[in-house]
């Protein structure tokens, strides 16, 4: 049984709040992430736009940024105030892992450091206040993406990390897919859905070539949203951009869209999850040859789907430790 | 029994086509229809604007014409051919109504009568050909109205009216309300729904002072596509428009808004009935008394909604033969 | 250009009415149709279920007989009148194809016969007529199918089938494809889709091998009830009855849900098309290379939706006049 | 400006968790909430009948039981552990307030207290585990009610009230309605959003005769499950008890529907809100007299929902402090 007993978190994460990608053309990606998806522009200088959703009152929960390649610079998470932030970064510094503080706009006091697979993380509590536009609904477009809900990792040392986010990060456990037990080897773990906010995730993790990003989770109000995302998408010049779905996850009970944008990251349009904020919540468990599991209805996924995703700056990828079969990957 | 055999028509329509509506100021037209419930514009001069519905390819399904007072200037219904206009004309000239050639912007060869009450009608074949949007996904605002679907009417001589459209002109019932006979009285036609193309109706008839144009219904999707509307329309400034609704009409299975435009005509957004083509279709007789005939579930209607109407150009207006009890119209 | 004009009709068809396939179990296709479909059951007996869609007053639009094969055992359509039907008995016996009066349970007097290629149809006027369940939401289950919309036949000599079914019967082109003429050929017709109650298609035919039936298409209020049925349809264990979709056409505009029943025949459940009753209605054109033909957007269809269909009773299955290349079939 | 700092809670309370209302026929309760707005039975004696969302895995989160008069008889929340029910008891009992240990079908060990204005209370973690049924489609009826979301109570005192809930039981603000100030008034509080969970409310307050309570809050995936229920309500012989809507209000963003049970609590089918877990959060003010704060579409409430209330059982209800006026309420 590899779901342990999480300790005492150091820190308290509100939540996943932005992810920041590296693109090449800043005026491809809005056309992609404002006019098809219905993001709303916080703001923009010559290296990066600012994107938000329409219930975001943040700065942005989405930053893209030129880059030559394109690769994951950043995920960032709110933390509860300001002593969880020194606290935070006692934590890393103690770990001998990156910790500096920094600023960045549109954030208040910034903790940049590296987890101990590498991946660059932020850490901050509050952000410049933006409009809401929730109740404008005459700007509405394409899927009117409300918000950012989570980011999905693969991870190379699957067990390792799932120990470090759940034991030192005090990322509560919602579902899980183990490998079955053999007559030599235990059940390992293959992938896990981790909360902060109070729904299924705000980040899970996956077996696999890693650390990459294997996708960012945009929230949307309801199905018929992405569905006339996908008839905006067809119609506009993205059908190419449509890479697996509309169809529903057994895990987390999503609906689902995934799309590569125009730098090939993977965008998850997404909806209909549940509450797990009870203290008696149990996690669920998904055996991995259960087909229900990756897909509870919808066409098979594409090879892409299973073995592409985005590096993240500065970060070697190696092989994972559990041997992958794409057939069975998710 | 008020529903009386219809003799064999004199000439075939096809369904109501357009409708013309006189208005006071052009852009705030443009700003309720095209704006905020999604319509096309197909054409403008200085006097007016030609509008039509996403799926409609051709050039007006409503045609807004600047005038001093707020009047339907005319419904227009599409004939199968070049013959049935001839035919037309010959029955509306033989009864001694007005009846008369006209040349009419975007529409073939068009002839304008006024029916025995003095409602001004328009009858052609086809008009000029405008590029379908129905795909066009991108260009959805609103409620993305489909199409024009029906008019509405108050007639004040409810049974003539009826007998013209049903036995004259061909139009089929396809449900109907009566009142109750009584010990010295008959039962009596109330409100009638009468069809051309197929669904519940072209064109309904109701009791009241006449003849008035109650209100014209454009076709909407789906429910969804309704309330998106009452979002966009809450939320830009056309709160005040919202007269009814939204809500289901036991008549038609119709899920419905009622919207007043700028200059009090109104208009029904509308979405769920059915097919009505078969041989042996036989009308469905509502009693007055119901209350799930008016209004399956929703508020109840106000009194505006019951008494105030759109004059025609050009005729008087009748207090009703039946004595209206606003309790029990519809 | 293979669109040719139509002859005029020797009588006057009003809608696809019903389709009678024959299946193995009827409970089991009991269990499909009316509890994981919503469909209702209007009467069976030891070798026959009768089943119809919520709004329809008909006695059936689905006859599930007991067969030893899967087989397509008759299209059945409504005509206007019993003059239609005897002009119907006359188009026939003059051309020398099997014609017979014969009495059908639910239906009124029924005349049984095979077009030219085999497909045997039937002609009635009326039927025995049920409660109309539109409103007994109560009710509604998994897609809460309305009614039948329409078939989808292979043709193996496809021309020759539309010259029959537009020229000699009556249907009207909304829709079709066709190949790009070369140097030594002209453009040949591919596939088309042809009407008589006004939206999109009351029969649908393509190139292949035939006469077999693809699919019967019923039609839904929405998306969402789509959406729902894949929902039921996962979760009480008709998962592998899904064969494509849920996608959007780009012919007809459908949203669509292929699924194959216990006997693998083909339903499509479907929403979403237009209104085609103008006289100056002008079929859309697609080519055979143009991928939004087949697929707005959604994943490709599987091998099995271009080649497998249900034969004809008592029809001999040739191959087509055209080569059939899977790649670019619909 | 009447919303004050809270103080540090003396413990942590996770959510609303059931509703606990006094009925007089439990198989016409079931009738309502089962058959009609699709919540699942998870247990039943001679005196109570014990309710749960298809998500919810928790024991009950309604409970009616038999009563001479309809009652609220307490209003459940968890909290975070047995420490924080230690911490509960401590409170209550240093405040002099009732606070008594009991044991409770399907909860843990259980904390009965009354609020300092007499409304009964419950506290504990967890409860019985039951199958979740979230993906047990084939069992969706009605509204398909997914989970209990909050609940709204009348306060005669309600600075006061606030003040305890925000300030003594650590409440997070989302939204408030205050009174404009006077020449000779400060502003004064008049209705206020309070929050555990992270989206708009587990509690909500107004000022009225109270303490009594408003509405409990059922949570469904999306506005057309409400639509539907409003289908099936209106046509299972329910139609009386839709008290309001369907609608928007401008608080909460919630799209609505408010019903009456066969004893006359008041129930809200409720979709639509947003995520409020950030610590940045600031509280959303609306002015008495802005109407889009109730209804941001929709027709107008009738009196009785302004006015109409289910007292708690032993508790007398008194008028508020200031002044009702119900053109204002809400």
């Amino acid at each position: 049984m590899p779901i342990r007993a999480a300790g005492t978190p150091a820190f308290d994460i509100v939540r996943l709040a932005h992810v920041e990608l590296t693109v090449s053309d800043l005026e491809r990606s809005r056309a992609f992430y404002v006019d098809a998806l219905g993001m709303v522009e916080s703001g923009r200088d010559d290296a990066a736009l600012y994107l938000r959703g329409l219930e975001e009152r943040s700065h942005h929960s989405l930053v893209l940024r030129l880059g030559e390649a394109p690769r994951c610079a950043r995920l960032g998470y709110r933390v509860r105030s300001e002593d969880d932030l020194d606290a935070a970064h006692a934590l890393f510094a103690g770990m001998e892992l990156e910790a500096a503080w920094v600023e960045r706009d549109g954030q208040s006091r910034t903790l940049h450091v590296r987890d101990p697979f590498g991946v660059p993380l932020a850490f901050y509590v509050s952000s410049e206040r933006q409009p809401r536009l929730l109740q404008s609904y005459g700007a509405y477009r394409g899927a009117a993406v409300q918000r950012i809900d989570h980011c999905n990792c693969f991870a190379a040392r699957l067990q390792a990390t799932y120990d470090f986010y759940a034991g030192r990060l005090g990322f509560h456990t919602t579902e899980y897919t183990e490998t079955e037990p053999g007559p030599d080897d235990d059940a390992a773990l293959w992938a896990v859905w981790l909360q902060r906010k109070g729904n299924v995730h705000d980040l899970a993790l996956t077996n696999g070539r890693g650390p990459r990003l294997h996708h960012v989770g945009l929230w949307t109000r309801g199905e018929l949203d992405i569905l006339h995302a996908c008839d905006v998408l067809a119609s506009t010049g993205w059908l190419g951009a449509m890479e697996r779905g509309p169809g529903r996850h057994g895990i987390s009970n999503a609906f689902f869209l995934y799309l590569r944008d125009p730098d090939g990251h993977r965008i998850e349009l997404f909806t209909g999850d549940y509450l797990t904020v009870d203290p008696d919540f149990e996690p669920i468990r998904w055996a991995l040859d259960d087909p229900r599991r990756q897909t509870l209805w919808g066409q098979p996924a594409p090879k892409s789907w299973f073995e592409e995703g985005t590096p993240f700056e500065g970060v070697n990828v190696d092989e994972p430790r559990l041997q992958a079969r794409p057939v069975d990957m998710g």
